[in-house]
């Protein structure tokens, strides 16, 4: 079997505008993880005939084909009858999978219509792919020398049964390879035109080295890579990105930024509570969306009118009367009074205008005070973000978690 | 000409997981404005015979396809390479757009290397189409019946070309035909398989009606439609659906819930307070994602911890030793209290388990009490979602907007 595969994408939602197609990035991903290749993705509209030739074609090409998508109760999902229809076989309910979508169901205090027992249904010789996440299994459909995949189109269920089932029986079957020597450093606080020129002054990268940059508000990943036998090179180039950006790199591990702060709150057993205006809540619900963050999230306040930051954080009516909702001193004040209420060992503060509108000369759109404050000092720091309001509420939200995570490994001095 | 459309995607990064292909989505959702169909999408890597075969194929299939990608100045872009080899024709430098692109480097005070040149390229006889936003040029490429337009690969320049040049192409040379007759209803609060159960029941859809629904947590859309002339059968439909479905439909416009909340507030001059637990702010952030939702929504507070709950909402300690922090009667006393705190006209309480641990045979991971109390009364909701910690606070986060929306569409009695 060669190490080549083709993505079959189903939908009539993924070509009209409606839905984005995120699955050749997922697929190709875990592949490249494998050191094998994704050769084409082919998408095509809910539709027998098309579904049936592009898989037809992908098989002509390559060995392994997935197939996603149209495996739900509605008559618009027909993949299983494209591929029914191609091989000339049935379609047969999978008793395993009807009692698992029946026990989901009961779970949820329902019953399954007929109608939803439909997506237990496989095509006849495939094996079932459990969906620990769905109501339709994927399948699994052994050729001669060939193999074709079918996985749920909903991104979640997608990625679960491509972890669950299909990245496990590849690893299983085909011979591993080398991988290309690579390294990612994940980075906060530097733009890419920053560090592109650290980079350029530095003479780097050296000749031979592949270097990937991909940049979100916030956070810019950088990729390096050279072909298996270049280990060294990568590994000094590394060297030399870590003394180039120093503490601006905040993980070398495909985490978030919520993930590295949760790990050093554990290990310095302590405790965060958060006060978020322009952010909303949005500080908290990335921090809780860490399993465990139960451990050092305590909670925080929500201040997004005045009244609230008075009432709940203890701001003063006069430092708000003086210099304003979105200012340094209220910022401090916000960090200084959640830390208190709540009694936490660090109190991590927003203020600002996320827009559109709300802007003035002085205060423009876009402007954000960061606060942290823990038992004995605080700090407050001024940002002007670029963007739209969803932009720089992301943003403000990574900065301020950023902020904690400098105090934790020490580089936010007293 | 016939007014199906082909999509060849170029490049190997698309492939690979580290770029996501939007291109699909932008086309599909212009074409769809222009009663035009994306049939397929065929992403392919820089390879000049894998693109020029993708490219034959399409035309095989349809008149107008549309290539994308290929066109920087680096060795890896061979699109134009390959539409030459199809075409038998060389690559010829197109002297407007050389003289475009020095202009452009000049205003950015820099000069084009030789290197940078090849941008301005395109395949002998194309027409160049300018770029606003980039060095490298699309083209139009008519042949006997059929059109090729080429674009550039970065999103920006893509949109850019696509709405200057070829949109307005299509708009000209196609004969313009009524747009199908559609309408779209969001659901919360039935599944998918729950509404094909009662459409079914009631000999739902008629005959000609095309109907897709596509799911995520809390959220099922229907879209209905139908050939331009069969506008009746469409608005009886929808009415149909709206007797089916009576309230749980909570838009027929693409609305997210916040936004639909954050209209229904601003229209009875109501305002909200949150008090969140398992959901961790998310409430928060989605109802301040909208703008202009400072003029009802004054804050809240993020009670994760049992402390918080005591000390900032006024949770009796009583209750939460008697029932555990996920129950009822804590979730009631969580929306009753950050009301009166932040003394608004409604609060909006979530707690629950958003695992994966914590979870107990009485209280299993995914349960979850929304509250919501208004001046004189308050509901409380039980409900069992399954599913991972993201898609338990997602779905928690809808169901609980779903909760206050039915009180302020009046459906929900003292």
């Amino acid at each position: 079997m060669t190490r080549a595969v083709e993505l079959v994408s189903t939908g009539s939602e993924l070509l009209s505008g409606r839905t984005l197609n995120r699955h050749a990035q997922v697929l190709g991903d875990h592949l490249h993880e494998l050191g094998l290749k994704l050769l084409r993705d082919t998408t095509v509209p809910d539709d027998i005939d098309l579904i049936q030739e592009a898989i037809e074609s992908a098989l002509r090409r390559v060995d392994i084909v997935l197939v996603s998508g149209g495996l739900g109760p509605t008559s618009d999902d027909v993949t299983r009858e494209a591929i029914a229809k191609m091989l000339g076989r049935t379609i047969v309910m999978d008793e395993p999978s009807v009692e698992a979508l029946r026990q989901r169901f009961r779970r949820m205090g329902r019953a399954v219509t007929e109608q939803g027992e439909r997506q237990a249904r496989v095509v006849e010789g495939a094996a079932a792919l459990s969906n620990s996440v769905g109501a339709a299994p994927g399948e699994c459909i052994e050729l001669d020398k060939k193999i074709i995949f079918v996985l749920p189109g909903p991104p979640r269920e997608f990625l679960a049964v491509l972890e669950e089932h299909v990245i496990p029986w590849l690893k299983k079957n085909l011979d591993p390879i080398a991988k290309p020597a690579e390294r990612m450093f994940l980075v906060c606080g530097l733009g890419e035109s920053d560090i592109v020129l650290r980079f350029e002054t530095a003479g780097f990268p050296p000749d031979g080295l592949d270097v990937a940059y991909s940049a979100a508000p916030g956070r810019v990943e950088i990729r390096i890579a050279a072909p298996p036998e270049k280990g060294k090179l990568v590994e000094d180039s590394g060297s030399e990105i870590r003394r180039l950006l120093g503490d601006n790199i905040f993980s070398e591990q495909p985490l978030e930024m919520e993930e590295v702060i949760g790990r050093l709150l554990v290990q310095q057993k302590a405790t965060l509570a958060t006060a978020e205006s322009c952010t909303g809540g949005l500080i908290g619900h990335r921090v809780t969306t860490v399993s465990g963050s139960s451990n050092y999230y305590l909670g925080g306040v929500i201040a997004y009118s005045n009244d609230v930051k008075i009432r709940e954080l203890g701001v003063s009516g006069e430092t708000l009367k003086q210099f304003g909702a979105v200012s340094e001193a209220v910022a401090r004040e916000m960090a200084v009074g959640v830390r208190q209420r709540c009694e936490s060992d660090f109190g991590l503060a927003v203020t600002g205008i996320a827009g559109p509108t709300g802007g003035t000369p002085e205060k423009p759109v876009g402007l954000v005070f960061i606060a942290l404050a823990d038992r004995h000092t605080s700090w407050v720091k001024r940002i002007q973000f670029p963007g739209t309001r969803p932009w720089i509420k992301e943003w403000a939200s990574q900065m301020a978690l950023d902020l904690l995570r400098r105090r934790l490994i020490g580089v936010l001095k007293d």
